[in-house]
């Protein structure tokens, strides 16, 4: 039982007890020797699975007028330049709802009031459904969740280096986000499954999604039939008639515009199916300042923004009240190159500017957590930590990418999910409220202990030692000899490990039988009706 | 000169001409080969020295009522529990000032009004002197300033390994931090050169800081005569009569209580002496939460918040007015080792709290870039950033150890400090406000280019494109392949060939050579005195 299987490795390792403690430090630089993850017990200590939630005030990077003149120049452009969608019936649904299309051409212009009308209908929190109750998701208000990586077409470990995508490393990275407590769904394919034919790739993943995990998931809009395949799919997996399931949003789909200003065909498929059966919609534009969006980050903004607008009128014209988040991937690229950067500077700001655009529009805010590293060194690290800060500072609602994605999105690393695990479940202590009572001020503590003393022996730490701070999984606070002494190990090396022991002990989650065959039985009747044309 | 080196490294390598731009990104995610820092040009780009700003609101993590509970707890706290202060004349001075001085003994109690009273006469802002006055910074109210790792007892390169530190790294290390723009004083000795003999260390170091570079400096408080010297030595070395340096802050000096609730001999002569002078004293708590104080992240900072305001107060009766900065340092131990942990979920949130009770006194606040990494690996990368973003969102106005901190301040490192450079530029450029106005909205650009076309070749691109985006020095944007054919370089071997390019350029300062020469002839002086008694 895969429940079963997280909640030992929550407990994890048994604490060392007060010997160790009273030995420890008198002298401020003396350390003395900590232990490896995995010395003792080899599988991760982990937080218990919970949502975490964002009850900091996020930052606003800029003002209130400034972020009111990008709205207006939003919808500047949305008026004056228009959008194309390249879809007949999504241009025909826009027209009855009072938008302007241009005759003879894709192009659509919007209205300032409709727009602003038209988007009120969008919710500002739902339930994201799973297979699993226990882990349904709270998507808007200060709830996040955090996601595994997506959509890479090459996967690579430390082992066997980098390869395209493939079945046998698909369903281990869903294992692995499957055992992982931070990670609360999954945004996509972990990698791209490339070995599955095209036209059948979507029922075999989304097979493996819902028999080896239990975390809410999201399906691809590739094509009307793909979107309807995996809608249905999850109905039979979490045993719901289709009125229940369209009460109950229980798939998600991301929705990338072509910028600059362009939906294409299967984008604007998957809003009409999705969002006519209230499920979700991420609207992300992407924007990488220079390149497809202005080269300055207030105009790329202003593109996003219109972008986003757009395809969030399109949900609610479909259906009225169908959940839609704002989803914000606004980077820059190097202007050497045309190389996409990610968890840069410009990064970080519009993440957080994003943010304040959809607590504008009172919807949830997808960000993500992105690197440009090719490998996992330092680099890898502290792009995702400062992606990490602007997604949270930005009030993020849903984090997309949350773990293992590399190369601006190319790979997907077995070694970065595990660090990035690590980092998500330090985010999620970070976000723990700090208790300020008259137990946790500690005065009769400090009056026992005293001016010169210390405080391991005393009562209030003996009561509070095991559970006081957050416990890393990967983290090395040993000291120097004796991390040299366990041969030098660093983080990448470490992560190796444990994404090893975490495939060892990995058991699929309970699913209900009859859904089982049910799902199976689908499956296999798509395959046999030669699943999707692949020539779109 | 080193300005001009500084200035050549400013200005980089020239950019690409428009044939590069043009080739690039069309697809998505097909990204073209990008170039390594310092393949053509060997020195890295910087952006150019100027003090940086935190125009955002800073994270509160306590509510207004908390954080007044924190307070009120530490002023109960120093009144019943009281400090022990371990220098007569300390207690004198605050006896006479009205604190109740416990016969026969060391401790020290204050009256709450007390500490309210005497805390108000601390300034709020001032500028730290530099012998280059364009290196002066504004410390307090929203600016900020990067310090270079200090105080570590070892040394560690890639090539060499881990080191006691000795006086070549300690000049080596002061080159890097004079030549790299992001570091703006030196938080003390980069690491402490061993084989200079205890007696006369401080006057060959404080020589060495002071004619290999010409950013503000950090003094030891080890002893009245070594505050003295290092004071007279900056007098020299700026060119000013006592008077004038009285009135122009010049030197700063760390005083650690020595937690719990304990000011040692040395750190209360440090404050006798460089607070009568009115050079700064940097008042830092070393409260690592289940060691030196309560396991609980309140009781913690009300420990910290006791002994940081009994510290504040003494500088205020020696002298009102004098500069003191509120330093933050709680973090927590390994409760399993006692090992100290830094960059922690538990250290982030207190880096914000610390800031937070900075600000309700309304004093420059101190926190630290900090990292318990034995390697320049992921790990040593995302606890700096974790620690940067508890500092910078707390609104940090000194940071000390910004570059080549590592194993929990047991060694500086060489690519440690290249590395730290990095994220130190990316938060600069992190602060640089985002300007919002009609031309960098951009609406005449997306008019130009419109739906499916892309802003390479717009003139809005053509005319900002070279200074639009932070450039990195080591982060690696290249596409997989060329980055393979390159050897596959990780973060920490490029920061390893730029440590070694800058040591090459390295130029000293000016000084006028008038100064010099008394600053020659004072240490041959104090050094023919035989320096200090090293027995306190």
């Amino acid at each position: 039982m895969t429940d079963d299987i997280a909640r030992a490795l929550t407990q994890g390792e048994p604490m060392a007890e007060a010997e160790g403690e009273a030995s420890a430090v008198g002298e401020r630089r003396r350390r003395h020797g900590g232990r490896a993850v995995g010395e003792r017990s080899r599988l991760p200590q982990q937080r218990p699975w919970a949502q975490p939630r964002i009850r900091l005030r996020p930052t606003e990077v800029v003002s209130a007028d400034e972020l009111e003149s990008i709205h207006e120049a939003s919808l500047r452009v949305l008026e004056q330049i228009g959008m194309d969608f390249l879809d007949e019936g999504a241009r025909d649904l826009l027209a009855a709802a009072g938008a302007r299309v241009e005759a003879g051409t894709q192009r659509v212009r919007f209205d300032p009031d409709m727009v602003v009308e038209r988007i009120k209908t969008a919710p500002s929190s739902f339930t994201l459904h799973a297979t699993n109750p226990e882990h349904h998701l709270q998507i808007g208000s200060d709830w996040t969740a955090f996601g595994s990586v997506a959509s890479a077409p090459n996967v690579a470990d430390l082992d066997r280096g980098r390869r395209v995508g493939n079945r046998e490393d698909y369903q281990n990275l869903i294992r692995l986000c499957q055992l992982l407590n931070p990670v609360h769904f999954f945004a996509g394919y972990p990698v791209e499954p490339i070995d599955i034919h095209a036209s059948i790739r979507h029922l075999d993943a989304i097979w493996d999604l819902l028999t080896l995990a239990d975390k809410p998931i999201h399906a691809y809009s590739l094509g009307r039939q793909r979107n309807l395949d995996a809608i249905e799919m999850v109905r039979i997996a979490r045993g719901l008639d289709e009125a229940t399931l369209e009460r109950e949003p229980s798939l998600f789909t991301v929705i990338n515009s072509s910028s600059p200003l362009r939906l294409d065909t299967p984008m604007l498929h998957g809003i009409l199916e999705m969002s006519a059966r209230n499920q979700v919609i991420v609207m992300t534009p992407f924007t990488l300042a220079g390149a497809m969006a202005p080269v300055t980050l207030a105009g790329a903004l202003v593109e996003q923004n219109a972008e986003a607008l757009a395809g969030m009128v399109l949900t609610q014209v479909v259906r009225p009240g169908a959940p839609v988040v704002y989803g914000g991937f606004t980077s820059n690229v190097d202007m050497q190159s045309g190389a996409p950067a990610f968890g840069t500077p410009e990064y970080m700001r519009t993440a957080m500017i994003g943010g304040q655009l959809a607590r504008r529009y009172n919807v949830p805010y997808r960000s993500s957590n992105v690197s440009a590293a090719n490998a996992v060194d330092a680099q890898a690290a502290y792009e995702s930590v400062f992606s990490l800060w602007g997604a949270i500072m930005g009030g993020v609602n849903l984090l997309m990418h949350g773990a293992g994605w590399m190369e601006g999105g190319l790979h997907a690393g077995y070694e970065k999910v595990i660090i990035d695990a690590e980092l998500l479940g330090m985010v999620e202590a970070f976000l723990d409220p700090v208790v300020v009572d008259d137990d946790t001020m500690a005065f009769s503590a400090m009056e026992e202990v005293g001016p010169g003393g210390h405080f391991f022996g005393a009562a209030h730490t003996q009561s509070r030692f095991r559970t006081a701070f957050h416990k890393p999984m990967i983290s090395d606070w040993r000291n120097y000899e004796t991390w040299q002494e366990a041969g030098s190990p660093e983080a990448a090396g470490k992560a190796n490990g444990i994404w090893k022991e975490l495939l060892r002990a990995y058991e699929p989650p309970p699913l209900d039988e009859a859904r089982r065959e049910e799902l199976a039985a689908f499956v296999e009747r798509r395959k046999a009706e030669g699943g999707v044309p692949t020539d779109f």
